[in-house]
């Protein structure tokens, strides 16, 4: 079985091949350029591969509606050329196979729950923190879509009171990615983030915003891991302050010994590492070959 | 067919007879004492009437895992002689029928998505405002459990601006529940909120923390139906209000035409009315019964 993979971001694309055990064999990257010529390059890949299904997870915001005329569109993005573009049908057109299509960071989530850190279990959050911040949300044994699709990176949170940064969101100033996403970092402290010493006052900051976002989501939500990955992510030293900042924000009040006694291993990195993206899109193709089948 | 639902509640319980197409032919209400003599008079109202499966409502936290050695139980609830109670169990060695057992919240949400506001839907939030604040969540066609169960009336919100109430939740003071709950409202304002009239300043500050909440809940798992149940939403100036925050909060970021131009028909009272909870737990019970055949 050979199950192609598409990771694509608004900065760069992955692509892969897999098999049903999560095994990348093999796989490519290049940059997000205009959609021809980006899908071209996927097409070439893919044109010689003879995979059986193929999985993409996309940065958005995408149609996920599958009884949507637009279903399969890059919908909203201020990104050139993307903006109400037929990603999943111009794959179509070239591949007759079956193709798992969801976001980029429900990708992730359904990775993880496949072959990573939340494997055999029912639920889990994926919480992506680079150049913006995106959540995806796997619960009782599916991907969560709706009336669009999770968009948690938006959250508002209350204000660090060490803190006077305007906030870098277009739409809500300093909601959750506006005070907490990588270029947020760089210019409220005027270097990028992998620049501060890991004992900085950044990292307390922003481990306060994170936590009261994933505080909150596990009080809506009670999922039974919250894996956070992204750029931001491999600052190891973060984990720790965001683990106790979610236990202060909680204070006692969810009775869960995964909480209270053992929150190391509930708020995780991705088991699947960087590669939990890439491996998201190999799930996804692998459910829809199974689904069709 | 006739089915048994209870709705569990902290201050009330009440008891009805419904049949599939979400009617209550009859109901009895009491109210809520110690465990012992409530569930007496449970057993001594269904002993008579041949339910062919009953499903409970029930104020928690509870133990909805199945796979739990305390499946059916309410756990660490402050409520005398309710903590660590076999709720369940009591109920099953009396009726050998099929039970179901959720979350008061939860089955209120099940309930509007079978015969309410959310009919034919595959995903809703409930919240009830009232002793405390509750969300159920049901979501891609199923309600949300995971860790423990969603207890999304404790996140935080940020602070009205004119607003110097300390908060009434005794575990984080502040949080959404702190502050918008019927106790939380008496408190700030030293009346009973059903004595303020409909447009005094407490209600605008009302809207501003549940808004908060709907907006955070809007973009983490985009519900296809927010529905407003609960005492304190009898204040039916609340839900305009309500409306308008969570678009102030969104700011247009989430192109859904149904939170852009529809919001009246986005954020509504529960289509079943004061009975959304025994009606949910109706449909608890009628899924039971389904299930086991």
């Amino acid at each position: 079985m050979r199950i192609g993979a598409i990771e694509a971001g608004g900065t760069k694309f992955v692509c892969g091949i897999g098999n049903d055990r999560g095994e990348i064999a093999e796989s490519i990257s290049f940059p997000t350029g205009d959609p021809q010529t980006t899908l071209g390059r996927v097409i070439a890949y893919f044109k010689e591969k003879q995979a059986d299904a193929i999985g993409i997870g996309s940065f958005g915001p995408i149609d996920i509606r599958k009884d949507s005329p637009t279903y399969g569109y890059v919908t909203t993005t201020p990104k050139p050329g993307w903006g109400n573009f037929d990603f999943l049908g111009t794959l179509r057109r070239e591949f007759p196979v079956p193709f798992g299509w969801d976001t980029d960071v429900n990708a992730a989530a359904f990775g993880e729950a496949t072959w990573g850190a939340a494997r055999g279990l029912g639920s889990c959050l994926y919480y992506t923190v680079g150049t913006g911040v995106g959540i995806g949300v796997y619960s009782e044994g599916k991907l969560v879509h709706g009336l669009i699709h999770p968009e948690g990176g938006h959250v508002l949170t209350r204000r660090h009171p060490d803190d006077d940064f305007a906030g870098a969101c277009p739409f809500h100033g300093d909601c959750l990615e506006g005070m907490a996403s990588g270029p947020a970092l760089e210019k409220r402290w005027q270097v990028k983030g992998h620049e501060l010493p890991a004992d900085h006052p950044a990292w307390e900051i922003e481990a306060f915003y994170l936590a009261q976002s994933i505080a909150g989501a596990i009080l809506l939500l009670s999922p039974e891991k919250v894996i956070l990955g992204g750029g931001v992510m491999q600052q190891a030293q973060l984990y720790p302050l965001i683990r106790e900042a979610v236990k202060r924000n909680l204070n006692g009040y969810l009775n869960a010994g995964a909480i209270l006694e053992q929150i190391d291993d509930y708020i995780v990195p991705p088991g699947l590492g960087q590669q939990a993206g890439l491996c998201g899109a190999l799930a996804l193709g692998l459910s829809a070959l199974r689904n069709q089948a």
